[in-house]
């Protein structure tokens, strides 16, 4: 059953409730009071039938959001290390033989997805000084840090074992190593956990000598064609790559961090739109462009995560400022009135999709907030697209009308199909880190409505 | 209750009442009818289901239309003053003391917006040789004089007054002025009313040496944010400061209306897409741009209004007209295939708009009609709009599908679900000239359908 | 009862019958079976809710639907003389006196249209080896050739004489001359009929010698406005001038045949949106720009006509290819969700229209099995347009979703309303046509799903 099937039931119980409503009302119309025209009312302020809430949210109402998404999170990811045919819980890790696992919650502990949600929890705490966050994050990624020591000595001995940090203890993919790296680094250097570093040595060492590279070391995969550009691959490595050059002092990182913007923004951002294509593949003479949503989103988070860190005056910074406040500029053009952008940014007739307008709230209002964009001109569409996305945060805290976990495709049905699904890990981290940077926002800017329109004013 | 739930019941019901109609049908055309096929019948010459007529409307059709509209204002906007406690009707305005007001009609006799309505009445009656229609201005706007020809000596007395011509006397933002001297200037440059000088000079001064301009004399205000440009301001500036140009022989008014429109157009005119953006303000590094229509209907009306009374060998003119015929090449590629123009000209899933639709009918046959533009480019598409545009006039009169008054802001939903409303002011009057105009061209212009195609020829 | 009409019908019917299933499916699934979350399912294989097959059509299933529709036209398209009053058939076409007609079948054996189907029959016949599909398109270009012998001798002698085959003996029109000759041609060349010569040479005698054109050539129209191009005559010209170049040996026509598709391009091509407009008159000082989806297809289709005749080495040659590169690559940019394309290529409010995604799916995938562009890019998307298309073909062998004969307007209404009809020939000749070079082109290609997303590799 998917989404658009249940959008024309949807409308179609709406419309036989609402005949009622409007007969009933029409009769009550007739019965009186005072209509309203130019000369009895203010026509221009009357209050308009938004789809979700227009007035900014406080405070209270953003953390309520984040606190429903924690508790569901919370209750539904445990931190059990199973024996991975009895399903027994391991109490001694290290005198356990055999196959393991961890015990099925709703969503992986180890994931690029999660890696986000953990920096998510972390950046949440930091704001609202709420520990909780902070220990979210600390407890699962020092219980990781536990079964990894452990068990790189057990694949040492016996390399078929099943385990579930095989991905961090033998990175395969961009996908293994960036996110969860990037979250590690900022943990530690946060002072939250200690002694993550062989993980993240050995995850950044995947990312900075072992991922297939183009000759001019542009990051690149073999799928689904030979010499593929992934956008997504930005977010996978560009965050952990700068997060080690702050860490280690090493500038090799943020040279490679740079250089793996400017270059895949060479090929693949689109000026004349703003906006970024999902996949280049070196072979193809003419590149097919599909402006998927998320994978946007992936770009844009890679470049703020990088300023953040980089020093101001290092070689190539003003270069990704720009390049940040172009697509900027890009995606505020494919705004939905609704709050959300659309899977395809540029297709108006594909759906709104929850992630990556997750991504592009915390990106742009973090952008805002360290003043590298204008807090009047984006302030108001930032605000907003809190309220659409925070509104997809269902009563149990699950986060609805995230996309799936999404390969590459040169067909337009591919992209405008793909299915919606609360367990799609993808949109739980950025809506954290999206509720993190809009409280900073509203704390520290004038925000108001001015004759129905929302403004935000200068730093207060 | 807003236009997109109405819009769902409104379906459902159609689709119960036609699968009703449908199922009868079927079995109908089972029953033995000769099919029409590509042997049979000229399947190109089949008659499409247009949503409005798609023959231009005839002179009586139109007539009829303006007609509705002039029966319902007429009855509805009555001129009586009242007193303000009381609300006794006052006979003698110069006797009275205290608070004062209009007796409360559906629409308000002082404002931009009826400034249009009388303009639009007027150029009615002589396009139609009725003289209701003139009679309909000159009544009220001597109504007006005689009022404030009384209460600007009371109010001298007691600024405290209330009075409900008090933003003729004491003008304090564009809206006040400009609209309401145009067609003031043009009431007595026809000769229906005389005696309207102090009036037109208060205003026109107000617009000339009073608003707040930026340093190169761009007309400007101070909200919602500071040194903001409102696209808006041209139709509530340069007409008035047009005619006026044209009823004293200054050319210093010609000169500031020539400025504001090659000031504005600088600024606002996105040259990619051929429409105006609706707010600009001076101190946001980048410029959010939301194409409301009706302030582009503005902007196009006031070059209309300049370029009427504007020498063509004055220096400028060619300036204005190509400004112009750039605008109305871009609106052209916007238009629906209902008729009318999207509330956000370049988002087809915002609503179809009335009152823009019926300023850039107007503008455009205006433009055909003292050939700035092609009639045979332009005048299908004018003519198509203006059959939309006049299906929004309801039984009584009534014009549908307007926007309410707007403010400005920097999000997409503000504009997306601005509400629309029977009483918004901003409707009626561009109804009228469009009709006006229309009829013009329809009576000029050869117009013919070519095979189903509708064409505009040469003149007649 | 239109097509917009059926849709909300359908909708409605849907939704009730979906919220029964819905309702019993919910209290299923309280029930008990797994849940799928992050951690039991790979929810990025997840089987999306295509609206059509995502998955490539097989051989079987693309003969099939070719199948269902040579069933229909063998059926449909009787080959009959009668006479014109009696409606008798006739037997000796020599003897008979008076005026006649083809007996009425669902479509014309003498159109533009069917010149299109007799090529898509050859060609078919040609890939699937199937005689039946040549065997449609010889027997009836003989029995025509059979008719006009005599009945030119006929018309000498009474010019008032109905006959069905006037428009191939006295042509008056590109439609009358072109798509007819090309499909005779092409049927000498392969040897299935002979003697076709005095038709064709009629016929491209009345294109290359008496069609109106502009003084610099290019090949223009008087209707709906003098001086008139239509982009549809791109198609009504080039291939017959094209196939009489490669039958003859004369340069002049593939010349003539180069002059067109640059003359054409460089006045209709938009090169920002990478597609044609429909029609361009001369007088018009600016240029109302449609983007109407068939049109664009008979400019592609003449292009890939010509490509496939001209020697690579001659001049211009590059010049074309260039175009039909360009031509491509704009249309992939408006390719619909569903698969098909929207009757005005860039408005997605716009209906999905058969004929015209045919068309390009034809000649897209004869550009990739040519080499011209690549497979990688755009095999994907011509994979699904076919899909899309060829679901459009119903059960007894009719395509469904094609707009009908269509002139030429310059308001969006008369573009976006045009009647959609089974019986309109335009759809039948391009599906065949594209069934047949995507036959071919899986068969000569790697074709496979990677990660769910449809993916064409190098030849085979």
């Amino acid at each position: 059953m998917n989404y658009i099937f249940f959008r024309h039931i949807w409308k179609s119980v709406l419309a036989v409730t609402l005949l009622i409503i409007v007969i009933a009302g029409c009769s009550q119309e007739e019965s009186g009071a005072e209509k309203l025209t130019d000369t009895t009312a203010p026509l221009h302020a009357l209050q308009p039938d938004y789809p979700v809430q227009y007035e900014p949210a406080s405070e209270e109402e953003i953390t309520e959001v984040i606190d429903r998404i924690y508790v569901y999170l919370n209750t539904t990811t445990p931190m059990v290390l199973q024996d991975a045919e009895s399903e027994n819980d391991i109490t001694n890790i290290a005198d356990h033989k055999g196959d393991t696992e961890f015990e099925a919650g709703d969503f992986r502990l180890v994931s690029y997805e999660w890696g986000v949600t953990y920096a998510g929890m972390q950046l949440v705490g930091e704001v609202t000084g709420d520990e909780r966050y902070i220990n979210y994050s600390t407890e699962r990624l020092n219980f990781i840090s536990d079964v990894v020591e452990v068990h790189r000595e057990k694949l040492n001995e016996n390399p078929e074992l099943d385990t579930p940090v095989e991905s961090i203890i033998h990175p395969g993919a961009l996908d293994d190593a960036g996110a969860m790296s990037a979250a590690m680094i900022k943990a530690m250097q946060a002072n939250y956990n200690e002694d993550l570093d062989w993980m993240v040595n050995n995850l950044v060492d995947y990312i900075y000598n072992e991922q297939y590279r183009f000759e001019d070391g542009t990051l690149a995969r073999n799928r689904p064609q030979n010499n593929t550009l992934w956008l997504d691959d930005l977010f996978m490595s560009v965050p952990a790559l700068a997060q080690m050059g702050d860490y280690t002092g090493e500038t090799k990182y943020f040279d490679d961090a740079l250089k793996q913007v400017i270059q895949f923004s060479e090929r693949m951002f689109v000026e004349e739109k703003g906006i970024y294509m999902h996949g280049w593949v070196q072979a193809m003479e003419e590149k097919p462009v599909f402006h998927w949503g998320r994978a946007n989103g992936w770009a844009l988070m890679a470049m703020v995560e990088l300023l953040s860190v980089l020093p101001e005056d290092y070689p190539g910074y003003d270069d990704v400022l720009a390049q940040l406040q172009a697509h900027i500029k890009g995606l505020s053009k494919y705004q939905s009135g609704e709050g959300r952008w659309h899977q395809l940014l540029d297709k108006t007739d594909s759906y709104l999709e929850t992630s990556a307008s997750a991504i592009y709230t915390y990106s742009i209002a973090r952008a805002i907030n360290r003043g590298w964009v204008d807090e009047k001109s984006y302030g108001p569409m930032v605000l907003l697209a809190w309220n659409a996305v925070s509104k997809q945060v269902n009563d149990i805290g699950q986060v609805e009308g995230t996309c799936v976990g999404t390969g590459m495709a040169f067909d337009p049905a591919f992209y405008y199909h793909r299915p919606l699904n609360v367990y799609a890990a993808h949109g739980y981290g950025p809506v954290l880190l999206a509720g993190a940077e809009i409280l900073k926002l509203i704390r520290n800017h004038e925000v108001a409505i001015n004759d129905s329109g929302l403004q935000v004013y200068g730093p207060k």
